[in-house]
C-alpha cells in the first residue's frame, strides 16, 4: 500500500472528482496533442507516395493537404453535434449504440480501442525516431528504439496513474511549445519564400533513394494519388478524441469540449497546410524509414541547425509522446463504457484511488508495448494499421448521427425523446446541422475503402482480421455476465428457495492442541452434531488418540470423535471424501458446515516450518458448493512459556 | 495428481512398508556403491600428492593404501557395534545424541548431511569425468559437464522418488558389473606382472605435467606424505552409510546391515590395494584435472583399449553415479531423524506416497545441484571439502561408542539400561568389543586434524565455516518449534480458558443477489445479532440500497443493515476497520464471526472477469486472531434461465 501511495500519490476523495477535471487549456494539451502531432509525419506520408510517381508529382502534396483539411473541418463539425447530443462522451461508440444497434457499437468500440493502442505504439516510436533524426550519427537511439519506446510508455503510464489533471498539467507546456516552434518555422519559411525578409529559400530540388516508377498508366496514377491522400489522412487521427472523453472537461463539459475541439482543428490544419507548403518548396530528400524526417529537414533548411532547430526537434519528440497521452485519456474511458455495458471485464469500469480507470491505463500500456515490440518500433509499419480504425469510427459515428437526426426530425416543437442513452429535443434547423454528417459519412467511407484497399497488403489486413475477433470477445464476455446475472438474479426467488444450513459441523483435526480445541468449542456453538474427524494409519493410533481425547471430555461435550482409517500417506483425500459423503448422502440439498482450525503463521520462518494442511483442505473444499467452510484461526505469540491462553493481539495492520 | 502418479507411480499402502525394504544384495548395491566407487579416484588422490615430492615417491602409494585399509577395518568394526546397539539407524547422529549430548549430535548431523550433499556433487562430477576420460578427444563431455551433471542428478532423484526398493533393483547390476570389471583388470594385471601369463607389464615410468619440488626438508616431506594419506582417506567415505540407514534392510535389519557392511569393506579395500599396486608398477601420467584418470590409464595399459577397457570405464561412470544414490538413501533418513527431534522442518519427516522421504530427496537434489554448479563440476575442487565431514562423524560416533561402552561396563549380568534411545544390556566381553572404537577414535581424529590442516586452504575452510552455521540453524528451528509447542500446549489449560464465540455475525455484502442472501440466511442460523454491512459512496446510494433491501425483509429477519460511508474508491479498508472495531471494542476477548458470501469461479473466464474482493477480504481478516471467518460459497451453473435456486452439484473431484 505504501509503495503504491509513494508511486501514484495519496488517494483522492471521490467528492473531489470535479476538481480533477480539465480546463480548456489543459484539455487541449491532453486531447489535441494527438492530431497536432500527426503533423510530424502526415506531410511526409503524402510525399513518400507521390515520389513514386515522380519528383514533379510532389507538387500534388499541397492540394492533397488542403483536401484533407477540408475533410477534417467536416468531421469536426459532425463531431461537435455528437458532443452536443451525447455529452456523456463515448463518441462513435455511444452514437452507434444509440442509433445503429449493438453490432455496430461493438465494431465502433473495437476500432476505437484498437486504434488507441496503435496511437500509443505509433506515437512513441515516431517520438523515438524524432530523436534519432536529430542526431543522425548517434546510432544508439535507432538501435535501442524498442527499449527506449517501452521505457517511455512506462513513464506515461505512471504519470497517468497519478491522475488526469496532474498529467494534463505536466503535458500542457510541451504541446504549446511545439505548436509555437513549428509556427515560427512556417512563418520564417513563408517570409523567406516570399522574400519579405531574409535570404530566399534554396530552390526546390528533390533527391531520393527510391526510384520513380517510369511510364505509369492513368490507373496507376490515380491509384498512387489515392494512396497519397489516404496516407495524409493520418492527419485526421485523433480529432475524435475529445468526443470520447467529454466528461474529462470541467462543466459545462460539452460546451468546453466543443470549443476546445474547434480550436484544435484550426490549429492542427494550419500547421498541416503550412508544413506541406514549405516542404514542397525547398530541397528535400525522401529517405527510407529511419532516415531524417521531412519536418526535420525542413526546419534545418528554414532556420538552420541552431537553437530553433533543436527546439522543434525536441518539442516534436515530446508532442509525439503526448499523442500517446491522448490515448491514455480516452482508452480507459471507452473501455469503461464497454465494461459497464458488460462487453469487457467489470474491473475496467472501476475508478482507482486517484479517480482514473487504473486497470484501463495498465491494460493500454501492456497492449501498446507488446505491439511496439512486435513491430520493432518502426512507426511506418504501424501507420497502415492505424488510420483504418479511425475512419471506421468516423464513418460509424456520422452514420449514427444521420439516424439520430432522423429521430430529431420527427419531434414537434417542445417535444423531446429519451432514447435511453440521451434525450433528444426538437431542433428547428436540424436540416442544416446534419449536413456535415451527410457529406462527412460519404467522404470518410470513401477514404476508409481507399485506405483498406491501398494499405491492405502493407498490414491493414491485420486490422480486418483483428476487429471481428475483438467483437467476438465482447460477445463472449457479455454472454458470461448475462449468465451470471440469471444465476444470481432474485426474480422468482422465494426466501424458502434459499438453502438452509443442516445441523451438522465437521471439525477435521490433526492433533489435540489449543487450536483444535478452540475450533471444537466454536463448532459446538453452532450445532450439537459436531464430528471431530481425525485420520489415522492404524488401530493402535486410533486407540492412543482416543485415550488422549478422554481428558478433554469437558470440551468435547456432545461432539463425536470420528476416525478415518487409511493405509496411505495422503491424509487429505480421506477427509475430503468424508465431507463429500456427508454433503451428498447424509444431507443432500442442505448446507453443511466444516470448521477448520487454521494455523496462521506470523513469520516467514513459521511459513517454512509448517506445511499448511489446513490451507490445502480449504482449497480442496472450495469445489463443494453446499459446504460452508469456517476457519477458526490460531496464531503464535511470543509470550513467556506456560502463560495462560493465547491473548488477543492487535494485528500489525 | 495424475501427472505425479505417472512420474513416481501409484501410492504404496503403508502396510506394505516391509516389502519395500532391501535384501543384502540390493543393500550392498545401494550403500556400498559409495565407498567402492571411491576406488575410482582414491589411489589417484594419493599419487597426485606424492608426485610433488618426486616420481620415486610414488612407491609410497601402496604402503599408504595399506595403512588406510587397516583404518577402514577398524572403523567398520566400530560401526558394527554402533549398528548392533542402535538398530534404528542414524549412525553417528544417534550415537552422539545418546552419549555426547545435543551439541555433539548437532555437529554430527550437520557433518553427515553436508557430507551427503558433497557425495552427490563429487560422485556425479567424477562420473561425468569418467566419460570424458574415455573419449579424451570429444570435448563435449568436458565442456558441458555441469549441465550433464545436473541432468544426472535429476535422473537419480526421479528414480529415488519412485521408492527405495525400485531404485535398489535398478542400481544393483552396474555396481556388481564395476566390481567384477576392476577385479578382472587387477587379476590380469597381477598375472602379467608376475609373469604367470601374458607378456609382462611395461616397466614403471612416470611422466607428469607437474614439476616435482626440489630439495624438500624433512618437514616438507612429512607434510606431503600426510597430505597424501589424507587424500587417500577419501576411500573411507561412505563406509558409515549403512549405519545411517539400518532400517532400509529387511529384518533382521541390524544383522543384515552388519553382514553387508563387512562384505562391503572387504570388497572395497581389496580393490583399493589392488589398484594401488598395479598403478604404481606401470607407466603412468599424472595429468591436471580433467585429464585421463589413473584408473583409466591403468586399465588401458593392462587390458588395452578393447571391450574390457570400455566395460570398466562405463561401469566406473555408473558406480560413481550410484555413489550419489547412497546419499539419496541416507540423507533423507538422517534429515528425518533431525526433523523428528525438531531440528529441521517437520515436513522432512513425512513419508511420501511411495514411502520415501520425498521432501528430503528433493532437498538433497536441490542442494547438490547448486554445489555442483558452484564448483563448475570439478570433483577435485570438491574433494577437499568432502572428507572432513566424514571424519568428523567417524570421530564423533566412535567417541560416542566409547561413552556407551562405559555405560555398558556399569551393568551387572542380567541388568539392562534404557537410555531413552536404545536399551543397553550387560555384555561380558565389552572390553574386547570397544577396542576398535578406542583405537579408531584416535586415528580418525588424527586424520581429521591432518585433513583440516592440509586441505584448509584448498577449500576445507568452507566446511569449517558452514558447519557452525548449520548447527545454528538447527538451534533456531528447535527454538521455534518449542515455542509453538508451549503456545499450543494443553498443560494448565482449563476448558474455560478457551475463547467462546460472541453472539454476533458480520456479513459484508457488495450487492443483493442469491449469494449474499444465502450467506445472510446462514448467519441468522448462528445468532440474532447479524449485521449486513455494505460500503456506500453517498447518501443517495444508501437510500437506493435500503429500498432494494426492503423487499427481502423476510430473509433479513432480525438482521440489521449497516452502511459504511467512504469518500474513497477503496471499499476494503472500511470493512476491515469495522470488523476490527467490533472485534476489539465491542467484544474484546471473544471470538467474533464474519460470514463472507464467496463467489467461486468455475472457469478461467470467470476468474478473469470477476475481481475477487471476497478473497481479498478473507486474506485481510487472517491477521485477526479472534475473527472466525465463514465463507459461504456460491457457484455458477450452466442451467436454463429463471430456474429455481442453485442446485447441488457433484464437484468434478
Amino acid at each position: 500500500m505504501n509503495i503504491k501511495q509513494l508511486l501514484i500519490g495519496k488517494p483522492f476523495p471521490s467528492s473531489s472528482a470535479h476538481h480533477e477535471r480539465l480546463d480548456k487549456v489543459r484539455g487541449l494539451a491532453v486531447f489535441a496533442s494527438d492530431p497536432i502531432s500527426s503533423n510530424a509525419y502526415a506531410t511526409e506520408a503524402i510525399m513518400r507516395v507521390l515520389i513514386l510517381i515522380s519528383a514533379a508529382a510532389l507538387s500534388y502534396t499541397l492540394p492533397i493537404a488542403i483536401g484533407i483539411a477540408a475533410l477534417v473541418l467536416l468531421v469536426v463539425l459532425s463531431y461537435n453535434q455528437t458532443i452536443h447530443h451525447y455529452p456523456m462522451g463515448g463518441g462513435a461508440y455511444m452514437v452507434s449504440k444509440d442509433n445503429l444497434g449493438r453490432t455496430a457499437s461493438w465494431l465502433a468500440g473495437a476500432s476505437i480501442l484498437s486504434d488507441y493502442v496503435l496511437t500509443v505504439a505509433v506515437s512513441v516510436s515516431a517520438g523515438v525516431k524524432a530523436i534519432s533524426s536529430a542526431f543522425p550519427d548517434v546510432a544508439f537511439f535507432h538501435e535501442h528504439r524498442v527499449l527506449i519506446g517501452i521505457g517511455i510508455i512506462l513513464l506515461i503510464t505512471w504519470l497517468n496513474l497519478r491522475g488526469v489533471r496532474e498529467s494534463g498539467t505536466i503535458f500542457a507546456i510541451p504541446t504549446y511549445a511545439f505548436v509555437f516552434g513549428v509556427f515560427v518555422v512556417i512563418a520564417i519559411g513563408l517570409a523567406r519564400y516570399f522574400g519579405i525578409f531574409g535570404e530566399p529559400l534554396p530552390p526546390r530540388s528533390v533527391a531520393t533513394d527510391e526510384t520513380a516508377r517510369s511510364g505509369l498508366d492513368n490507373f496507376g496514377l490515380i491509384w498512387l494519388v489515392l494512396r497519397a491522400f489516404a496516407g495524409g489522412c493520418t492527419a485526421l487521427t485523433g480529432i475524435e478524441a475529445i468526443s470520447d472523453g467529454v466528461q474529462a472537461f470541467k462543466n459545462p463539459a460539452p460546451k468546453n469540449a466543443i470549443i476546445t475541439m474547434r480550436a484544435m482543428a484550426v490549429m492542427a490544419m494550419t500547421l498541416f497546410i503550412g508544413i506541406s507548403f514549405i516542404a514542397t518548396h525547398i530541397p528535400i530528400t525522401i529517405l527510407h524509414e529511419g532516415g531524417e524526417s521531412v519536418l526535420s529537414q525542413m526546419t534545418r533548411t528554414v532556420v538552420g541547425s541552431g537553437f530553433m532547430y533543436y527546439w522543434v526537434q525536441f518539442t516534436t519528440m515530446l508532442i509525439l509522446i503526448l499523442a500517446a497521452n491522448t490515448a491514455y485519456a480516452d482508452f480507459p474511458r471507452i473501455a469503461a463504457f464497454l465494461s459497464n455495458d458488460g462487453f469487457l471485464p467489470r474491473w475496467l469500469s472501476r475508478l482507482g484511488s486517484r479517480l482514473v480507470y487504473s486497470s484501463g491505463v495498465i491494460a493500454l500500456a501492456f497492449l501498446a508495448s507488446a505491439l511496439l515490440a512486435a513491430f520493432g518500433g518502426e512507426e511506418h509499419h504501424l501507420l497502415p494499421l492505424y488510420a483504418i480504425g479511425v475512419f471506421l469510427s468516423f464513418t460509424l459515428s456520422q452514420a449514427g448521427m444521420i439516424v439520430m437526426w432522423r429521430k430529431v426530425a420527427k419531434l414537434k416543437p417542445g417535444e423531446s425523446l429519451d432514447t435511453g442513452i440521451t434525450t433528444l429535443h426538437y431542433e428547428p434547423n436540424y436540416k442544416l446541422k446534419r449536413i456535415p454528417s451527410i457529406i462527412g459519412v460519404g467522404l470518410t467511407a470513401v477514404v476508409l475503402v481507399v485506405l483498406t484497399v491501398t494499405k491492405f497488403t502493407e498490414g491493414a489486413w491485420l486490422i480486418i482480421v483483428a476487429l471481428p475477433l475483438i467483437m467476438l470477445l465482447f460477445r463472449k464476455i457479455k454472454a458470461h455476465y448475462d449468465h451470471v446475472a440469471t444465476n444470481l438474479s432474485l426474480t422468482g426467488l422465494k426466501p424458502s428457495d434459499l438453502r438452509s444450513p443442516a445441523d451438522v459441523a465437521i471439525v477435521p483435526v490433526g492433533s489435540i492442541h489449543r487450536g483444535s480445541l478452540r475450533a471444537i468449542k466454536y463448532a459446538l456453538k453452532l450445532t450439537d452434531d459436531v464430528r471431530v474427524v481425525q485420520v489415522v494409519g492404524s488401530e493402535e493410533e486410533e486407540i492412543k488418540t482416543r485415550k488422549r481425547w478422554e481428558q478433554w471430555d469437558e470440551v468435547l461435550g456432545k461432539a463425536k470423535l470420528v476416525f478415518l482409517h487409511t493405509d496411505y500417506r495422503d491424509y487429505l483425500t480421506p477427509l475430503v471424501d468424508y465431507v463429500d459423503q456427508v454433503n451428498n448422502k447424509e444431507f443432500p440439498g442442505d448446507l453443511i458446515t466444516v470448521v477448520i482450525p487454521e494455523f496462521v503463521p506470523d513469520s516467514t520462518m513459521a511459513k517454512v516450518l509448517h506445511n499448511q494442511t489446513a490451507v490445502m483442505l480449504l482449497l480442496a473444499l472450495r469445489k463443494y458448493e453446499d459446504v460452508v467452510v469456517i476457519s477458526v484461526p490460531y496464531h503464535l505469540h511470543y509470550i513467556p512459556t506456560g502463560s495462560e491462553d493465547i491473548v488477543a493481539q492487535k494485528p500489525a495492520a
